[in-house]
Formats: structure tokens, sequence, C-alpha cells
């Protein structure tokens, strides 16, 4: 608290991101990284450009990392914006596309950042609540807003919305923004990229974060039409010219460019989350369908927090959320083989 | 324009940097990019970091680069803020630290993102006019404000403002956060952050895109009492958990380990501006005092638009600004010996 300070930043409430023990031994299950590394090819790519060029400054419109996520999805680069972290894409969604005088409606189970750029941004919202299976009813969002929000798939719950369900949102909102925050989404749902030609109402922001093993390079970017993504890029002009680091793009453009690692990364955390999942069902947990990364479960007979800290304990870290309705559940990333098979070891002698 | 964008959007004029020709030959003297590239032990550290380590998030408060920084300073971690670029260090200072009842203040030649910030987020400022020989003076700033922001050295004149008149600053205006913009302090001044324990309304920015070669990494810092930063602290957790790269962090650790290759660069700069000034001089410019790795220059018989466009003909870029007081400079970077060298044979051939 200081006087010096505006008054917004009295009211915030910051975004707690998981916990990123350095140098330990810890079994990470907690913040949904992938466990396999980045392609070889984009170390690669990183690699060479790591020359006196890094005195310059980088395209400040990342042209070339545009080009290659629209060649990915078939889309053209003026239907792209980039940035530093699908974070980053977000809070540019929140102040350049959500800020109209009916609240944004966003579900009451999902990233806790909404209402974090909400705060920041001083932007009405109304959280509508999940269905008691944690699921998202498109039906739920028919009231007058100035814009939706959603991950799809859903996180912490990992359930997916179908592309159908999509159109009707979409259809139902013609005045409204409806972004579809598909940080997730490779693992196991079908993007809605493929329509926003004909929606010119619809926003797509993916993160190289998760499927694509980049966390520590910090790249997303949004899809949508291109009088959607000017708003961006204002905005973005307006904040920090130069959001992506010379390697930043390096390393997005070689990631697009490895499709077959892309696919075979995806594929082993898919197998993985089965077998996570049926481990876990065995030992009398429900696990909502996921089409993450991670599962969302929790044991009839067991508190999520004890749990959590036993597990800890053990030297194996997992998200547990202290909010309302899934205080007994617990996220946990899906690992390696290995990993996964240490976390079920650990929780047999829990539960 | 769309009905989609928030009202801010609309109100946007975007600041425009300067341009970054791809794969050309151009000789870029327009950017303020330093000539010679990054410690060959800041290549290797990244290099270094290049591993599958990358699949995991950077460390959110990026604290081995902020001890890096306050060990080079003298000071704590907790008086240090770390971003990307100082770019989005001063926007968040801005929406953070500047927005206040009373309008803040800044020199009416000045980094041009100053006034793009304010529109970003509804800040109202007065500038305040250089004196006629384009320096600031502090008794010009008597007047209530919400804060007060200038680069010394200022930009893009050069000129450079010293610590007593900086301290007057900080001692009348003891309710008003004064930020120190040093993007080219290294290039000829001190630094204010001596000051930073003796005055809790004093904030400094800086950049390691000029005199750390590190344009292409996107790192910048503020120093300052901790209840400065923690303001910029909450702010940035309200807007992206993770600024800054893994290998940014290591570059920017690196940078200021290698002490040494950092004084030998900017020795090397400083005396080519001598030569550069001296050059233009005997050419009959009018050469400002610069302590920046930039000299602002104007001739009494040619326009500079002109010059700039027959510059640009001839393969050199320098930067003009078609602004009040201002339109008759160019804004020349200091670049090699061979750079300056072409750049005053060319210049011989127009004047």
């Amino acid at each position: 608290m200081s006087r010096f300070w505006s008054r917004i930043v009295h009211q915030l409430d910051p975004y707690v991101p998981g916990e990123q023990p350095r140098g330990s031994n810890l079994v990470k299950l907690n913040t949904n990284e992938n466990p396999y590394g980045p392609s070889p090819k984009v170390l690669e790519a990183i690699r060479l450009g790591v020359s006196d060029r890094l005195r310059l400054y980088p395209d400040p419109a990342s042209q070339t990392l545009k080009q290659a996520i629209a060649d990915y999805h078939g889309i053209l680069p003026e239907q792209v914006f980039v940035g530093n972290g699908s974070d980053e894409v977000l809070a540019h969604v929140f102040h350049g596309l959500l800020k109209h005088d009916s609240p944004i409606l966003f579900p009451d189970i999902t990233y806790s950042f909404y209402p974090v750029y909400c705060q920041l941004y001083q932007i009405d919202y109304r959280s509508v609540p999940l269905t008691d299976d944690f699921r998202i009813d498109v039906a739920d969002y028919a009231q007058t807003n100035g814009g939706i929000i959603f991950p799809n798939p859903n996180a912490p719950t990992g359930c997916l919305l179908s592309l159908e369900a999509i159109e009707t949102l979409l259809n139902t909102h013609k005045d409204s923004v409806v972004v579809v925050d598909e940080a997730y989404i490779d693992f196991g749902g079908e993007s809605a990229i493929a329509l926003i030609d004909q929606y010119p109402n619809l926003l797509v922001t993916q993160t190289l974060s998760k499927s694509r093993s980049l966390a520590g390079m910090r790249i997303g970017f949004a899809a949508g039409h291109p009088d959607l993504i000017e708003a961006l890029i204002r905005v973005k002009d307006s904040f920090n010219s130069y959001p992506l680091d010379m390697l930043a793009s390096a390393a997005g453009v070689a990631a697009y460019e490895d499709k077959a690692y892309f696919e075979q990364t995806c594929q082993k955390v898919i197998h993985s989350r089965e077998k996570l999942t049926t481990g876990l069902t065995e030992m009398g947990f429900e696990v909502l369908p996921s089409a993450a990364n991670f599962v969302f479960a929790r044991h009839p007979s067991h508190d999520a927090q004890s749990l959590a800290s036993a597990l800890r304990a053990e030297g194996v870290i997992v998200r547990h959320f202290k909010k309302p309705r899934i205080d007994q559940f617990l996220r946990i990333t899906v690992g390696t083989e290995s990993e996964n098979q240490l976390l079920l070891s650990v929780l047999d002698t829990l539960v």
C-alpha cells in the first residue's frame, strides 16, 4: 500500500500461477507443462538464432511467425495476432475487445486469470455456473452481454465443448465477441479456428506452451477476423512494440514446421492420460472426462487438500484450488509414463 | 473500426517504432541499436539454456535476473522489477504509478511513447516545453502533477540532466513519483539508481537493448523503493505471469556478469559519437550535446526530411520526426566506425 499507487493497484487481486520450484527433484504435475521437450528442430532453430543479430530489434509485427501459424491453420496472416504467451494475448483481448457497457460472461469454474483481467481493466463480468456435472451449457449464456469467453477444453475441468455448441453460441450472440481460449485443444478437441471465416465475432486463442512444449519461450496467438486482430494490434502497439523476442519467434516458426513431432507428442500425452484416468478410477477417484493434458479428479472419501499435501511430502506436486465447488478436486498434469506411475503408486498408499 | 472494439481502441493513436527492414543491406542508424553484438559470454549463456527445459514455465518472478541487476547496482532484489523490454516496464509504470487525479508531466520533446501510454490508460498529461536550447529546466515542472517522467539523457535530443537537478525535482515533488527513464544512461550519464535509497518517490527504468546490445531479447527493468516495485508486480501479475522467457533471463544475467565487455563497448560508442559529432559539425550541422548512442543534428540550410530521403536512397536509414520544433533535425544512431564514415561521406555529397 502506498500513496504513490494508482487507484486501480489497490483493488487488484493478482493471479497466482502454479509454483515453479527451482532446481528441485520434485515431480511437477502442477502447471500443465508438456512432459516431453520441444522438437529437436526447434532447439536447433533457436541455436541458429543466437548471434550478433540479437543486438537488433525484432520485427515488431513478427510477420514470419504469423505466416507460419497462418500456413499451418490454412488462414491468412491478417487473421493472426501473436503475443508474449497467450496470457498477454488474453490481456489485450480483455482490454481491446471485451470492455463494453454490458458485463461479459464466463463460467464460474474456469481459468482464474479471467476475473483478474476484469479487475485490471475495470470490466464488469457475470460468471455463469457450469452444470452439475461441470459442463458448459450454452443455453445458460442466453443473456445480454458485452462478450463471452471460455477455455475449450475448459480449465481446470478438462471438459470439451463441441464445435456445434460453439456455433450455436456464435449464432445467438452475433453482436458479441465470443472468445474460445484453446490452450489445451490439441490434446483431444477440434479447433474453432476452422470457423473464423464464417463468424466475424469469433476469436480463438492458443498457446505454444502446452502442446508445443514451449512454456519457457512465451508464445501465444489469437486467430479471427482482421477487424478483431486490428484491435489487438492497436492495443499492443500502444503497450509494447516488440513483445516477442527474436529467439521466441524462431522457436515458434520451427514448432509449426515440425508437424510430425507435434502429433507424436500429443498422441503420447493422450495415451498416458487415458492410462492415468483408468488408474485413478480404479482407486476410486471420480475423473471428469478430459480432452486436455491434465485430469481433474476427486475422491469420495479423501480430502483433496490433504491429498495434495501428502503427495507433495512424497515429492509430487499437483494443483489444488481452494474455491467453491471444486475444493475437493485435484488437477493433475499428465506426466511421462514413469511420473504418472509414481503418482499412482504414491496415491495408492494414501487412499 | 468495428463495433466489436472496446471504446478505448477507437481513440488510440499507437506508437510507430523505427523501421526494421528485414534481410537488407541498409546501414541502420535509425533505432539506436548498439553497433556491436552482445558479449560472447551472453551468447554462450543463451546456448546453454537451449534444452528440453524450455518445456517448463520460467520463474514468474525472474529472481535470478533481479539478483544480477541488484548485485550490479548495489541494491536489493526487492528494489528491482523486470519486464519484457523497458517499453513493457514503462506501460506498467503508467498504469500502476502515474494514474492520479492531477495530470502527469513530461517534456514536449521526448520519447513519443509517453502520450500513447496516457491514451491507453486514460491518464491526463501536460507537456512541459524544453528550453530554447532543448534542455529540461526543472523549474518549469513547478506545477501540481500526478507524476513526472522524462528520459535521461532525453530522447531524441540526447541531452543530459544532472543528478543535482534530478534531486531538486525529487525534493520539490515529494508527493509525486518521478520516473527517470535511463534507456541511454550508460553512454555518458550517471545513473539515478544511486539515489533510490534516499528518495521513496524515485523510480528509474533501464533497458538492456542499447548499452548491453540485447534489443533482440527484450529485457528492461525498473529500480526504486519496494513500495513502488510492489505496484508494478501487482500490475504485472494481473497482466501476464511470465513476461520474460528463460533465454532472455539467462542472457540478462550473463550481460551483467561481463562488465569488461560492457564497459569496452560503451567506450567505443562514446568515442565514435565524438568523432561523428566533429564530422557533422565540420559540415555545418548543429549537433546537440549528446550523452546517448545517437546524435540529434540539424543543418541551417538543408531540410531534414529531404536529407533523410536522400540518405535512404544511398542505403543509410536515420530517423526523422515530423513534429513541431524538431522537424528540421535528424536523429542519427552511432554506428560502427565504418558506418559512421559512410554516413559522413554520403552527407558530404548532399550538404
